[in-house]
């Protein structure tokens, strides 16, 4: 007798998956010829001109290495080390970036808890008590992550509400948008309605989650902020050289709809799999399922059980949360095979 | 009459070539099914066995986005902030990382004048004056480029007696092996007798100039230095989230000969580049071509005219020296027309 | 008729007050011929016998500019930038210093709310969560303050039990000692009893809080933990050339009973001053008064009334919470003055 | 027969001296009542105006713990950590500050070999060949020494060649003026003229090597360069609560003309020093004498002889050059006993 095959696709994050087969189509086209590293390659043009089609030909783009790189170098770029940014309590800056963000730019991150992942003006504006008093870090960035860690999504009014007031006191809104497709898509808006249009300053947009190898993108929406960036980029370790790897891989996700399909593919398998779970007795879903993660508590005997055969993290061990993510590649079989599995083992 | 085309491969730098095909085919055939994110994987477990058939099974190594981040936290996980590192004056770490060394580590880096790229024992003993007193950095690494910047190879004896200077000294031996195959090809040598058995501490192991897309790898000899290098690797941007896109185009570097192959190829095309150069009146090469960077002096007013068709970098302003590198993927024809062009143009 | 005279002592800051007459002798007695700078001098060495006398032989003693340079640097002598900081959310170094601790350590701090300005392993122990997983920082130190910023006082068997977890968790125990004297005064126990006796590491003994200029010791009780600190020092730029005026001061406090006397009589004299304001209607003492500070709701338009006689700070805006520090030259008539004065404009 | 009294009075540092009584005499004046902490008090306020006094009225001043702090945060002011700070080889922050710069600014130091331990456009200019190019540290500050550190003093037109230079590349010129009174003295000018008038950017007003005991002070000719500086104090650890005790000194020091007293004196009595070592045979002075330093060649087997009774720094250990300063306090009885004592043991 066999043993039980290990499931090719797990719930564990949008990160296990691979690379769309577009993707890699994008990169084994662009392996032709020389051009000239760093960025200054028709690839990496022609991939600024599609970042500028979605967010206006204003945007300053910079493409980094990865998520933590995009996210502490377009925070470095907006402030100076005694400043401070303000995140939610679950904040991936906050909490999953082992203190790259206080390394590399040397401000102090003030955090606040939220019980959906989601910075509201009303939780943060005590800590403008500071101002001006040198021996207080000065607030300067308001950091948002859309969808939010929590799986939540900001509506455009909640982030035109905390623009207005990080500008009307000199702050900048950060955008951590690690699942920026997946928020567009759970809106059915575009990219701009929910970032620029809305008052974001400053963007980290997602390569990675939504299908593509590695890579990431900062995006300014003020040119003059991007003033120093390029040097804090390569300061910073992340100005790849052979830049046309990363640059064909974004024309390949924003000139079509490729974006778009793999974040309502995953979207949509994420609310599948919340309603099957809901079923389930003992299972409780802790969040709204706006984007493509799951919460939910399961009694922690439960959880041994499932890990054996499923790798997924568990979330708040406090109170035995458990956060499932679907991808671009989720099937319906997949969901069907989890599922039935948790049922087996949560009777 | 149709005009001349643009060449397609230029001399500029290694990294200007795109990746060798069979390092795209490993990342397609990676592209299967969901695994583990951040280097918990089979592709990473393999990668990192083919590694430690080359330097021992001893070998710590960890993989990261680029070259600069090789280099600047492998030097971070032997330093303290208040300890020096000691280079050339060409090294990369001093002159093509816009700081990122100081940045990151917060030592200062005490560069010697080499006219080959090389440091010596006697060129650096120097820096010993200060130890103990707390005014005065204190020395903590030797860090050399194999192949050096000038496209030199240091020989194993060279190594071991800065490595045993190192090593009374209470320090470490560190190697930017960005171009560590070209060495060991020129020296005909494998990759062990130029590291682990001449003395070298920790290894920047290159990948992108030998024909991967991105990805170097981190090699630590004893594994002790590495203990805390996971944390330092985070909090230094540059742990991948999709790690096995990294690892198997490492896999299908070592596990055959491919790095071999590319780097004598390239190797030997930089031998005969200079050879026709040599021929060249009014040319003269400044250094010898033991792996596969060329360096010459053209005079100022070729330059300028050479570069309308071909980019390449001037390597010392002062002197118009200017540097020319070949790459895994030159052609004789290549080499046939690039020196057609410059013999028509130097007259 | 003349105008009200402008009170030569507030209730602002125990750094307000000028130095203790004995510590002013001192200087001046210390001012002959010429000795070597940056410590080692006879002065320096009869201070650090004194420092050993009170915490033991193997105390490593080293002095610093100010509080902040002790905390920080202290900190970062048994810290990687990877490290986390535990405290309470009043903490100075969470609040009081500029992000300091962020900006020179690396370190994230990880801050917890308390009611009186005590950590408790309760408080604390969720933080262990994510050790030895390379995406959360790695807590590393404990820090309290004793005497609290809340003017409270930590119970030797309190630190003890911190200092147990600490160590249990590979973790030490720092102590910000900027009123140490007034702490262990309040407890009626020597300095020994609250500090290497209760299993803290290292600690920031206050000199400037209880009568002298300027200067602050950095006190390791295990030797090793100190290996590097002198180059620290050095690095974090509070190193003073001209030691000796520091060491002289430390003897003149430590040397005879001057630090137990000043502290006795702030301490003494805060109590008193709490005991009039609970008198005063409309005043609410919010925290027990076991130091120098007294911490009181006062209702928000009597504040600015006080403000216009009185410096003082508003603690907690929120609450109209503020605080009022004695020190070792308050008077009783300043008291009775102040009280006087409140009274008249509460009524 | 008494043994040798040890001399009171060594020739090793300007900051093995004590203090001014001056000095000592405005601190204890000073100690009355109290004054709020930080800087916001009369003393400050009047040590403020004494120096636009000297420097004019738009100079912002603010005072610091020591040199190091003066240096490396106004350098910090003027600075990201992707920049350069051109600077002699023997400049203190170069060698003298345990890398300080490097850790809290970021930036890289391009340290210039110089026989006399001056900058000069010649020799610094080739530093601009990378300007605008990402992969380079980008120059953004020239720091000087005045006097230098190998007691050489820049002309008024020297110091302003190199801010021309600088203005013109979009840099500041900083001085590092631990001996400014010093240089002044020597050039028979008053401080402004070989500062802002010179074209000078920024300022470390020394204070420790003139006679106080400590405090330096951090002066800023264009307002706009200090907007921030207020915070970079406090983060980097050097703003003194009690200020009053750093600013009655700064008053003493610049109201009168003990900064001129002292600095004519111990410049009067280097160049006494210098007349009579020159006299000894085998003893070889190796700077001009223009400020308080005496730089000479003494063979290696009487410095170990000399070091017995007289403690002073072997400079450059490769030609066996020492280093003798004098300071305010030295005497024409001091300069006869040791200068009788080294012929005594050089025959």
């Amino acid at each position: 007798m066999k043993s039980q095959p290990q499931p090719s696709r797990s719930f564990a994050s949008d990160n296990n998956a691979g690379a769309h087969q577009e993707i890699i189509d994008a990169i084994a086209a662009a392996n032709v010829g020389h051009v000239i590293a760093y960025g200054d390659d028709p690839f990496t043009a022609r991939a600024v001109k599609q970042f500028q089609k979605h967010f206006g030909k204003n945007t300053a783009v910079y493409f980094v290495f990865g998520g933590t790189g995009a996210n502490v170098l377009g925070i470095k770029a907006v402030t100076n080390p005694y400043n401070a940014v303000i995140c939610a309590e679950s904040a991936h800056i906050n909490v999953d970036e082992c203190g790259a963000p206080e390394k590399f730019t040397g401000c102090k991150l003030l955090d606040v808890a939220t019980p959906d992942g989601k910075v509201t003006v009303d939780r943060i504006k005590h800590f403008m008590h500071g101002v001006g008093f040198e021996h207080h870090v000065q607030p300067r960035v308001i950091s948002i992550s859309q969808a939010t860690e929590m799986g939540t999504v900001y509506k455009p009014h909640e982030i035109r509400s905390l623009a207005d007031f990080a500008h009307k006191n000199n702050m900048v809104l950060h955008m951590d948008g690690a699942r920026i497709a997946n928020a567009a898509v759970s809106l059915n808006l575009n990219l701009r309605a929910i970032t620029i249009d809305a008052g974001v300053d400053v963007l980290s947009f997602g390569g990675a989650k939504n299908g593509m190898l590695y890579g990431e993108a900062v995006l300014f929406f003020d040119k003059r902020l991007a003033e120093n960036f390029k040097y804090i980029r390569k300061q910073g370790m992340h100005l790849p050289s052979k830049m046309r790897f990363i640059s064909t891989q974004f024309e390949a996700l924003l000139s079509g709809d490729l974006w778009k399909r793999s974040a309502t593919h995953s979207n949509r398998l994420a609310r599948q799999l919340a309603r099957e779970l809901e079923k389930v007795p003992k299972i409780t879903l802790t969040q709204p399922v706006e984007s493509n993660g799951v919460y939910a508590i399961i009694p922690k005997k439960y959880i041994s059980e499932l890990q054996k055969k499923y790798f997924f993290y568990v979330w708040n061990e406090e109170i035995s949360e458990v956060r499932l993510m679907t991808s671009f590649d989720t099937t319906e079989e997949d969901i069907r095979e989890f599922v039935g599995f948790v049922k087996k083992i949560v009777r």
